[in-house]
């Protein structure tokens, strides 16, 4: 990689020179030194990256091109210190000193993420080097105190933060587009639906929900659907507003939201759903999860379990772990079967919806991007950096399949009480089949 | 478990007694320790079974009445060592002892069957006593010499006899029955289908199979989506066959059926597919297979794999492996994933058909019961009841869900050109439409 004197460009570079200045005046050898050092430090860091497309403007104006084909942005790096942090921790200090303004992205944020993500070397799948490396890896551990406080560190930041920019049920999990120019909003319905037929749900049908965000699933499934719904959430504020919601809706006898954690569902349920929890139980507690499964569901009970998921096993982006979703570390299906295999449950379908959830976060992030001043006041600059750099970095993961969206249905091995085909799940004037009849 | 003398029955028993009299003259203590010895002996071996509600007739006429529910069947042990051999290794001796008709069954094979696998503890998941037990489990190496001689086994026995109980297309595998009352013949059509349909072929695709039976999918492909295909078997009989059917159906330029290991795959293609070759591939191969998939699949290539499965990893029953399907071992989904995982490949699909497997199954068993005399003439009695008990069991596994049938669909992660949902594999005017737009 080669460095150049800058060409006169159209952004001012804002940054502090004259100690430079100074030290190049006074002893010339330290500024080469130092210039070698920068140069040394940029490229060992644009090789992390994979040598992304992009043109790199350092704060004392110097200016490292691209070779890497079309240039998607240029980007800013306000102080030498912080190109002393990306080279130390590039996947987790990018995001930070990004939020901090102390790196800038000029041009598309969507186009240079994209850029990164299509040749971003990932983590090893080496067992031993994740062995060795393990007890420096920061993941909260998700013991039940520990969960709640994970969780609340996302969720209880302000139902008003999230209305800006979920659909109006607020539902903060994959949509399921008919076709991809469906709205937000009917996507959302369409997504309930889809995991209602898939569940095989009859009226009068009971209900467990471990992890019901503000409430919506539960509600869709017992006004549409006819059943009772139990549902639980250690967050908060999600529970308040779901319980209003619910009361406001005439739905108080058919759902009983609980504020708890999973381990302790109690009751016998014809049917079992989570939808966006698995992403925070931690692998280390699938065991336990199946535990809870195979004590809550019927014998002829159907499950089903959306998460956002892994081709293989890898730890979380570090920054996105530590500032957006602590104890976040979504599953690789074969970890999924951690929860299915010590119980005999079968797996009965599994549906990767990636494109689906990367066209969802499209609608949020333009829905963010519409209300970013509201953010900016409800909370600071900082904050908006960092949803917009989270939010435009899920999209691209999804886009680029970094993530998967999976949806998994499982019922005990023994039950036969399962729909023949998939087909009625496509079926326009759907009626509840599944599990209606038995076979063989 | 209380033993009586029996009853005058209508199949009289035609062990012979003499030993036993002169025993008991001579000695009545001998007898009576014989007598407490069979009685411990056979109690041990219903436990092993699970006690299934099944009446015992021995030898010397003792009978051993169920006490465990309705009773299913009778059951006679013709002879002592037979009663000892079932108590040493009841899973691998009850195939051999029934196929020598040194066991019978008194009543409805499958009503029989059904009731012990619903009761039957499957091998523990334990990995400790696995690795004790593995040195003496006795499976066939699948490396390219043992698979070739493990297909041989099964495959190569006669075409002649497959046809006796198959379609007429000569479909090995699960069919696909669009509702249960489908012949077998649409139903291995449908299935045919279903698979070009997840796999989104287009006119001008190159595919490799790897696994090619009797070549119907192969022709079905070429024929009906206009695709050319490479495909691979090790079974001589079976390939031989296939290529006489190309040719008389003026497919020779658009199928290549090779006689090779599928490690020696060549080419890369639009496609990989897979169906019923997984179960005899073994689970220490899997990095190999996806080795060969990588190596093989173009970008944007789709593939899919239509293979016997299991909730959970354990070896296979120990007489099928050893008498009917040498090497041969089913995988659990996580197992499943070793292909996946080392080559970053997004699973797109997983569909699990099991009582499609029992109903494709049923067919097979009658068509096999019709022919049953045919059979005889061609190998001998004891053949016959070794296929009867491998097909009824077979079907009652998949009936009870001891096994499972899983298709799986993939792509590589990066590849956008991927159906938007499953909707168009259930419209009835299908086109070809996987993977012709590209989304997002």
């Amino acid at each position: 990689m080669e460095r150049e004197r800058s060409e006169p460009t159209s952004e001012p570079i804002n940054g502090n020179f004259s100690y430079l200045a100074t030290a190049r005046e006074q002893r010339p050898s330290l500024g080469k030194m130092l210039f070698a050092a920068e140069r040394f430090l940029l490229a060992k860091i644009m090789q992390a990256f994979g040598n992304p497309p992009v043109h790199v403007v350092l704060w004392n104006g110097l200016e490292i091109p691209n070779h890497n084909g079309d240039t998607v942005a240029r980007i800013l790096i306000r102080d030498r210190d912080a190109l002393f942090k990306l080279f130390l921790n590039h996947e987790l200090n990018f995001g930070e000193l990004y939020s901090a303004k102390r790196i800038e992205v000029q041009g598309d944020l969507l186009d240079f993420l994209e850029a990164v993500f299509r040749v971003w070397p990932l983590p090893t799948q080496d067992k031993a080097i994740d062995r060795l490396l393990a007890p420096f890896i920061d993941i909260r551990n998700n013991t039940i105190t520990g969960s709640r406080h994970n969780i609340q560190h996302h969720y209880d930041i302000g139902n008003d933060f999230y209305k800006l920019w979920l659909d109006e049920r607020m539902l903060y999990t994959c949509a399921y587009f008919p076709h991809p120019g469906a709205s937000l909003e009917d996507a959302q319905i369409a997504k309930m639906d889809h995991v209602c037929r898939k569940l095989g749900l009859r009226p009068g049908d009971s209900v467990v929900e471990a992890g019901c965000g503000w409430g919506a699933l539960a509600m869709h499934m017992a006004k549409y659907y006819g059943v009772t719904v139990r549902a639980y959430n250690i967050s908060r504020e999600q529970i308040t507003h779901a319980r209003e919601r619910a009361h406001a809706e005439g739905l108080d006898g058919k759902i009983e939201f609980i504020e708890d954690d999973y381990r302790n569902v109690k009751g016998k349920f014809d049917a079992f759903v989570s939808v966006g929890m698995l992403e925070h139980v931690g692998t280390d507690h699938y065991r336990e999860l199946g535990d809870v499964i195979d004590r809550s569901l019927k014998d002829e009970g159907r499950g089903l379990i959306h998460t956002i998921g892994l081709n293989y096993p890898r730890p979380m982006d570090a920054w996105a772990e530590r500032h957006i979703f602590p104890g976040a570390n979504p599953p690789s299906l074969a970890q999924m079967m951690q929860i299915f295999e010590p119980h005999d449950f079968s797996v009965l379908d599994v549906e990767n919806l990636r494109l689906h959830y990367a066209k969802t976060l499209e609608h949020w992030l333009q829905r963010y991007e519409d209300n970013a001043e509201q953010v900016t006041r409800m909370f600071d600059e900082q904050f908006v950096l960092a949803w917009r750099l989270y939010l435009a970095g899920s999209l691209t993961s999804f886009k680029t399949g970094t993530l998967q969206l999976f949806q998994v249905t499982f019922s005990r091995a023994s039950n036969n009480r399962i729909p023949w085909t998939r087909q009625y799940l496509y079926e326009p004037g759907y009626q509840p089949v599944g599990g209606t009849d038995e076979h063989m």
